[in-house]
């Protein structure tokens, strides 16, 4: 069965990382108790706890809108508001998730890097205590954002400030957060709990797991009845000891960082590459394993021929490319020249 | 890291089938598209179809609550009922997920083995079109039941025509269907789509998946908008392949049906070990992978030293044991050895 | 045009006392505030607050099933079970509207006058802290019941320990409360909040009120959010002086009692008059406003005929008759004599 | 008790409409069969579907809120977003209602006087069919809009075609649609059913009625299962004769009208009063009755003192002044008066 050769689609195209696969086949052995009563959950649990401090609340699902939307349904009411960017993954690609799941509304605030800012936020802080309006809730990014970008530090301190001076939480999409450590050059927890984030959802699908994420709670106070949460949120996994491994083995180790880095590495050649033609222009900072890039119309049948990727923007030509763990030089090398070629 | 040696707790304490295992290694090559648009998915979701006469939409998720509640609410409103059984997984294991998602009323019926009647039903259908009353919606019912029983073909078959006829759907959650195959020496189909079954909850991680479920319209009609349920329901995977392969592998092959079959016999062995002390009763007909019977009470707990198994109604001294593809002759000949040495 | 002439098939049949129509008159003058910042509600909720010991926190909403729906929304989380009877109006005449708003399950108990007791729920609190399972979240009792039967004091005291030495709440649907207190000849508090019931559906509309519910938080401490839970499930009315001189009217004077021992009354005097036929089978205690009667089948057709009354089951041939403050006694002579001459 | 003398802060801040009450005592009679099963309310369905045409499905609800939020939950699924200004009050005053029922998403675009136009709508359309995505399912549009302006015949024309080109419904939140239809010297009819609107909120106790609202499907196919979604929505009333009685006395004459001719003419007479003064700012054309006015920021506490009346929005110092069916001559030229003297 042949497969897309090269993708540069979406790191979720990839497949699973070897040590991975060799993990999940190291812990396939006899019985252990199910749903994460097991030592191999309990380990882990451990291992990522004390990544981000040693105070933290970890629970494993299945996905990222799972941590998401379960997660976040924790920490609000239904008539609170979440406020996160005008490309959230939450409020463009979870097909309205969170409003069912949490009944709350979502107000998207525009942003041309994904990134949002407290004085985005300010003047919407209105009504407060008015029975007929929504109140403000929570805020939510996503680090590394949609569009590859990365939030400093300092960013995130002032956005949990903020936050918490307003009475509302802070959770973090974390989707990506392994390049954005990379690209940061910073340990996870550097801009997480140490920066004041209530909520984490820890992602590494797309990183080289095969499948579940982690929902950290670095507030530990915050956790109290998410086990039931997450059961009616159809994301507790009854072999748990198969998402367990999976996240030992990325987080046990510097895993999640060098497959990361990789990634992030290969983006840098790619757009190396591809910024000397004066025909291209790079629209985003080049952060993390996403290029988004404005390419002459003409050349792109020509190349979606050749290559799996994405048209973000189809009005202005613009497209997205994805490296990830699993992108080679090689992969990198002959887009690059396919793209050198079509230039002549 | 040790595992608990000899688990009858759950067919989920077993791990992963080697061939499964080895199905997830052969697709972990290069590239394909996310969310379901690839080679593994389209023929898996083909065999599928296939099992079931041909007629049928697929659709793989995480799990077995996931397929339940997002399959159910794909077929009701919030004003509908849904009928099931007292012991149903839908009422009893999944933290009112059902009522949280589809927003409808669960109404349980008593039931001594799992299994549910028209007759049970039918007094309850009063104030039909009374806008005050949740209308009729949709009939649940478990196949092997959360007893080890099955339904006979004649049984589902007047469930769908009960159903039917008062314009409600007919839900089977499939989480032990091929024990129930197995018990029955019927092929799937037989006692699905052949008798009227609308959806399917088809379950196979007890049976040796490492995770995902699939979720099978029988009645092709009804699935119109259900991606969309799906993704809003946190069970739609990126990496697909990973569940499709896991589901070709099994139905592609006799591995469902030898894998139930060799659960059942195990079943058959341990209750035909044990019964003949006038001490134990067996409380449930044993047709499956599933023996539930009363023991004296003084010895579970030095039974429950050696093996991990669960008490089932600690009022009658019941205990439920299963057996998995994973049990050995070994594991039952020692468990059937522990209890003859303490009732001496 | 003409009106069903003498109705006794539901209170909500009769009109509006015409003092409350008077009450309504006198407050419609000059502008106040909307939504209920203004003297006449401010007024009517201490009054109220006032006939429960002084600890109350009170809001007007519309209707029963809005003060029954948003009330218990506001204590119990999704992952909550709610407990009541069989026949209890949140389970059988809502629509299912408690689990569509509150997300959570509810367990409806087997009772023959509409009364539960902690013996029937204390068995099924098993799993306490399971996430699997639903847990115990709220006791939801009718006074009186469906039925027209009242709990005792020392019922519902022995109820409310019950539910808080659970963690439950206990809520009672007072739609009919008045025809209660007349029963019981006790004040509303004697059997509400100085029993520990934790919130009460104050229902008048019965009574002679044209529309309006009061939501009573008798444990102060639970109405934290209630405001925005009462906006967000559509029962916060505008011109709320309209819903708190109605209340006013009715409980700052003694009309709730007035109008209820009326009632109560004439159910009293019909049940007197027809109870001597051995044809008739009088099936539940005639303690308030409600008669249930099983009446010769053939009678039935005829009586209606006459008046306006329900079959309440058909299979018994039994019927409710409903009297209210607007029943008059030759009403109630004429449906007796209907009956002795139809016996004849 | 004293009420607030001059009002201009809200239509909600008057009382009820003197032949209201009088139409309210006389329906109050004898027995009615409740939950609009009745003569009065037959009559008061009859009356308004007349006014549109003859093909209307008609249901009476308690308030704008909830008419809004059933009548779109009729309409959309939880993975459908709803389109609206975003100073509409679905989105801005009803505490995230519909969120919270119908689960959907809901995306408000900026307005500057409360209108939308298709234009703003057809660049969001992106990713129809993308199970990822909610999928777009009505456009809500207010008339007259929360700044007291009206949309023309064309304009709600060209917006039906555009949701039903693009598989959407239109929604008209009609709280305010006497005034509109003064302001539009048309009937009712000629902007909503002739328009193509497939479903009204058709609210009047901001022109004078005490409660009630109505919930029209002008396209009658629409409303198949909404006598269940009103009930589960807590918006069914038990004396529905008493919002009919209303509805008829209202819509069966052209009190509707008269009164809101009224209110805006003493909106005209009000901002002819004030616009002259150069220090004043009308931010709204006046075309209803609601002023937007920038008035000194050092008037604004004395002329509160005086009259109850609302700021807007603080930063700007803008105020908004609300005139309704019961505001005299006397009112506003007193109003104008404080506000020549304060200017001096």
């Amino acid at each position: 069965m042949k497969s897309d050769e090269y993708s540069f689609a979406s790191d979720n195209c990839a497949g699973v990382d070897l040590d991975i696969m060799r993990a999940l086949n190291d812990v396939n052995q006899g019985y252990v108790h199910s749903y994460g009563d097991d030592v191999y959950t309990n380990k882990a649990k451990e291992t990522i706890k004390n990544m981000f401090g040693g105070k933290a609340s970890v629970y494993f699902v299945y996905n990222g809108t799972g941590a998401n939307v379960t997660g976040i349904s924790q920490l609000v009411h239904s008539y609170h508001t979440v406020f996160c960017s005008q490309v959230g993954h939450i409020h463009v690609d979870e097909c309205g998730s969170l409003e069912h799941n949490a009944g709350c509304k979502v107000i998207a605030l525009p942003s041309t890097d994904g990134k949002i800012f407290p004085e985005q936020i300010a003047p919407l802080l209105v009504g407060i205590g008015d029975e007929h309006r929504s109140q403000p809730g929570l805020i939510s990014i996503t680090q590394s954002t949609e569009y590859g970008v990365v939030y400093s530090q300092e960013e995130i301190s002032k956005l949990a400030v903020f936050a918490h001076d307003n009475n509302m939480h802070l959770h973090m999409d974390g989707a990506r957060i392994s390049n954005a450590a990379a690209a940061l050059n910073l340990p996870l927890r550097a801009f997480t709990s140490e920066c004041g984030v209530d909520l984490l959802s820890l992602g590494a699908t797309k990183n080289g797991l095969m499948f579940g994420e982690a929902v950290v709670f670095l507030n530990e106070a915050l956790d109290k009845c998410y086990p039931y949460v997450r059961k009616q949120g159809m994301q507790l996994h009854s072999k748990m000891r198969f998402i367990a491994a999976q996240f030992e083995e990325m987080f046990g180790t510097d895993r999640w960082l060098n497959n990361a880095t990789h990634a992030n590495n290969m983006a840098q050649r790619l757009v190396r590459g591809i910024e000397k033609h004066p025909q291209i222009t790079i629209t985003q900072k080049v952060q993390c394993n996403a290029i988004f890039a404005i390419l002459p119309e003409s050349m792109i049948p020509d190349l979606q021929s050749l290559f799996h990727f994405y048209v973000w923007d189809e009005s202005k030509g613009e497209v997205r490319l994805m490296t990830s763990f699993q992108t080679t030089q090689q992969e990198v090398d002959h887009f690059v020249d396919a793209i050198n070629r079509l230039m002549q």
